[in-house]
């Protein structure tokens, strides 16, 4: 992934820009005289050359060396570094990858391991001056950066939801261990992303709380606004995760309900067939009837088959009556 | 439905009060003489004009525009802005919609996305010079305009508990499908109310700390009051949300009650007819009684059928006894 | 309730002590000049004369008004607020009823909802010099009567937990669904102490950091008690839950072995009865013997009858010893 | 308890030391020229002598007072007041008991309600000038007193740590009430210890913050340890609750996979000999074999008998390959 | 363990370095000249020469001794003390055992219980002049040595998910008990390093927060890092223990799913075979056809015997029919 980490240029002022890829981190510098350089990195790399050029704390470059390293802000003496994660999915399943920002001066300095498109609006309104980017100083093309990459987990999430109405659907009709491996694969990935977004709660409270001297007076209240952006993506995700626990419950009661029903069900008819059965088993005895006028009398009498098919036909429906009776069927 | 969102002035003093519907938001300047001018806008618009006339800053622009913001509040330079939902029932389900609250100097301006009554008692009050709204400031009727929308959860509550206790009497009696999905969909909606309303808390408790320079001294106990109302509603919604669950724990419990009863009594019946079925099978079988004295010569006995019936009516009860006894039945 | 709500004088000093029952709220400040004046209101009124006489805060009477209101402090300019609930048992329910305090200079106002003798015992000691209430000022007597509020929960805990001990006893006996209900009934009356007084911590709390300036010094660390025997009160609740949940749990573990067991040694009965029943049915087939010596020449055999009868019993027995074996009886 | 207290002074400096019993307890002041004075009262009482003697706190004879009170720390003027409890094993089930300290001065007053030999390692130490007792003051020993106790629960902890690890073992063989009964009694002891050592975080942890005043700065390190000694305490008794928790688990997962095995064996070998009765039915059946050649030919066959037996064993054997295939028997 | 702890010097300044074993502990500060010393003692021990050589406090001695001590911080007058544990798999198992760390002035002295390697790296970085350690001072090396033990934690942590693979596999086929133990041994496995991690965020905490002043400017961000590492970790295992969580459900829901599986189609197939018995038992039964034109006719008619079979064929059929139909095969 980081075989050729490639090096782009943005810098510009209210009336310039400026836009060109580079090969070199310290021909970035050239740049500086513009309003704002963003330096946007695709690709893990240049982190010696980060370190020479513009004295990024080795703290910073350690913690983007880590592979599992969790989402995190470090204030450093004269720049900022916040690293977090971007979530994308792969095959079916979410992967996420890291991105590191810093922000020294008037550079932005951007590194990411997955060269998507998440700034791309950023850029398209940068080169055609719309919003408010070329009157801002590189502290609010920060927030923008940060802003662009929690709006990107919004479709992530809609995809979830709407993989989780198509489960509820499935739930209700299937019972089959397939859908329950789906709903627990949702649970899954919401605790993912979950997991993922988390740590920024705490990246930008302290952002907003610590990191003020690197903000404008003006831009500091976008700040606040970071901080609940992901907390409304925590809201979505919550009401997620209830609802995949909803579906789990809805799983498992369907299935039971369903058992108790046919064990019910087949229980009761079973019951009715047992006395009757019983009762062919009295006639079916073979005591001699000639040896005494006692042994069985009803064998021999006119009437006795369906006489006893009667009984047996009156025994069955006194049952059914008593059983509808208690709601048993 | 931001068509055409209409705007209306109400500006008051002490002695003096005017009401107009208003088609540009720049006309409200025109009031700014009264002690108070509270402009309200039914339906989201105007936003840039919010910002060209009264300086509304970006970030509060940029959240009511987000149509899943949550409730927050953001203390700007010179104004407050304060952005809340309103809940309200529509078709059996429950509705959220965005309101959203400026007090800037002594202009209240709130936008709503729905135009309900629920400030139409404070309309009222000011219109006939009722309660201490023209005797007070602008920070007072913010807080009434808040304490109002927090007082309209109460009614969709009181329509919760009153469905819960038709549920309550429904779960002892039917076991159906349908009333767990009834128990389901109200644990959703209190879900949902609670979720509302809980950054509410958050909210308020900013506003107490760190919103006092836009409250006079007198109004500010009247902050607290506000958190204590949510506190209430919350207090409200955990015991529905309590009750709720017993329902479901009772739910579930009658269900397996039931299945377990009928299947113990099923059983125990059953039970009892298998000894007498063995029996009858025993004399239902064809040994040859001539070729041997040994072979069921029971068959040939004076009392042999009556004997036998005998024997099974004494095994039934004495069975039925052993039950009772352990109190199977 | 609030019909006639009684106005009742209770002043003294260090070697006075009046106690007089008045007809208008303004008349208690005759008794100004006495060191400690307590103004006791049985009802829920003269909310209006409050305000006039005792300039008490507009929130404070709003609070009171609202009857789902919560237990609450308000530190207000030169008085001191506070909201809190009885809970008194009525029909085997519990109810709970507002009584609000507020302190003012040498003035103490109660305003009970119910008037109930929860502060006859301070009556008492005022009257007879009994105790330090008149060598103390108007803050100890605030002490001494939340002290009496929150004492007066334990003997409704101790109710409660003598009514857990007989369902404890017939949790092992009886398991019908009364029994479920009667825990059911005993957990909702846990939670609602538990809601009544958990807001109390808060309250107190506040007290002692934020209400200093009401207390002298040495009273001050009376507020600290206050919270402890809250905290007590609140430990004695949380092992009541503790054991009503293990109520529960004992309950349903019970019922579900029970069903458990009787299940199980059914199903063992009928196993054993199967196979002999079995063989029985192969004796009863009717092939014809005079057709082949192969067909069921067992019928003609001398023994034929009493070996089979043995050979079931063998097997009776075998499966008997298997089960046995297996601890399956 | 507290019929007769018992009054014992430990008095010590550097090079002398007296232990004597004395009747009152201002005889105590006479020895207030040693470094420190140790006043143990074994029992409850003196506590009238104590407010006129040591001018402790009325709040402190308070929450002596009350039986049930819960471990604090009253920060007193002149003195500090902590109360916390004993835990000691009666008749099998475990009871707490009150421990009340003082320090003042260079006096520190002990009084126990139950007259143990927790506190016996350290009069040892002083007696014959071990430790570092007669080189600090009181309040080291107040830190070593308080040390003790806590130090006493470790026993009782690995008491219950032997209990369980013989439950663990019978929870695998036998299946009876009685073990769940015991697993609930291991689990409430465990409870009762955590709940009465769980406040002692607080009150060690305001020690640190809020009783520096009392402690040399050399002596302070010590109250840190104090604090992490209840958090160690802490430790063992979560994992000991996670294992009980684990114990319940094991014992039902063993109860339902027993019963599930009884049931699902005893329902294949039922279901197995279901078919086989059936056809032994067939060929009892009393058709005419006279009245056509279509009615039961089967019975005159010459091989009929011993091919309808083969029929049953291959169909026996059948089911019996099935089942194993489907991994049910 | 500590029969023979094992003394070894590294001392190093930037252009010097130094390794050797010494005998007794005060040798050390022979080389108190170099930029940093690091003291490294194998096996617990020395405990009273720490004392009197380095001046630690006797409270670190007393934690060092409890062999059951917590992970701690104990930030003392000249001298930092830290306490950890290391975990390392023995026979399958895991153990934890005690480090103890002090920074004092240009000394780090290290304490282990047991001699591991997991501070090779760190010696042979000092000893070959890689990594910043010869530019640092002491505080740079003990942030090293922190890290370097946190770091351990993760091949642990990866052999764990080794292990849960094997299990997700395992747990889908076989389902006897063996697999739960295993599981459950997880669990536990997952907890163990949990609780013995989960105390180090507070003391990373504490010393990012109090140790301040043990630290240059240039280290503290490094503090930081210790704390972010020790997050990671935790998270890591939080996943794992959610994975562990589910292997339970899903083992759980297997077995129960199997039985309800196996029952249901028994129950289904023995529903299908009562009615079939019970009309063979009519056919058993042996009225007397000659007594009676109305006694079983049938067994006289010329189809009898083949439309009965053909009977029980079509009800056999039906209740198949209808079974598929419900869903219930």
């Amino acid at each position: 992934m980081n075989e050729t980490p490639e090096i782009t240029i943005f810098a510009y002022s209210e009336d310039k820009f400026e836009e060109k890829r580079i090969k070199k981190l310290e021909e970035a510098l050239d740049y500086k005289d513009y309003r704002v350089v963003w330096v946007n990195i695709d690709g893990i790399g240049y982190l010696e050359e980060l370190k020479d050029t513009f004295k990024v704390h080795d703290v910073a470059v350690k913690a983007i060396k880590r592979t599992k390293s969790r989402a995190r802000l470090a204030i450093l003496k004269d720049h900022l570094f916040i690293l977090l994660h971007q979530v994308y999915e792969l095959k079916g399943g979410l992967k996420k990858e890291r991105t590191a920002i810093f922000l020294k001066d008037n550079f932005v300095i951007t590194m990411q391991e997955r060269s998507g498109d998440v700034f791309n609006s950023i850029r398209e309104s940068i080169r055609h001056n719309e919003g408010l980017f070329r009157g801002k100083d590189a502290d609010y093309l920060l927030y923008a950066l940060l802003d662009a990459i929690i709006g990107n987990y919004v479709p992530i999430l809609e995809n979830i939801s709407s993989q989780m109405e198509i489960l509820e659907n499935k739930v209700l009709k299937d019972r089959d261990k397939e859908t329950l491996r789906e709903i627990h694969g949702i649970r899954r990935r919401i605790l993912f992303v979950r997991r993922t977004i988390f740590p920024l709660l705490e990246v930008f409270r302290r952002l907003r709380l610590e990191g003020k001297e690197f903000f404008k007076e003006e831009t500091q209240e976008y700040l606040e606004e970071l901080y609940n952006h992901v907390m409304e993506i925590l809201d979505i995700i919550e009401s997620q995760r209830d609802m995949a626990n909803g579906l789990v419950e809805i799983y498992y009661s369907t299935i039971s309900m369903r058992t108790n029903e046919i064990i019910r069900i087949l229980t009761v008819v079973s019951t009715i067939f047992i006395p009757l059965t019983f009762i062919t088993g009295i006639y079916g005895m073979n005591f001699n009837t000639t040896a005494s006028p006692y042994n069985m009398p009803e064998l021999n009498w006119y009437y006795g088959y369906p006489v006893t098919l009667l009984a047996m036909l009156a025994i069955a429906l006194g049952m059914l009556y008593y059983f509808k009776k208690k709601e048993w069927l």
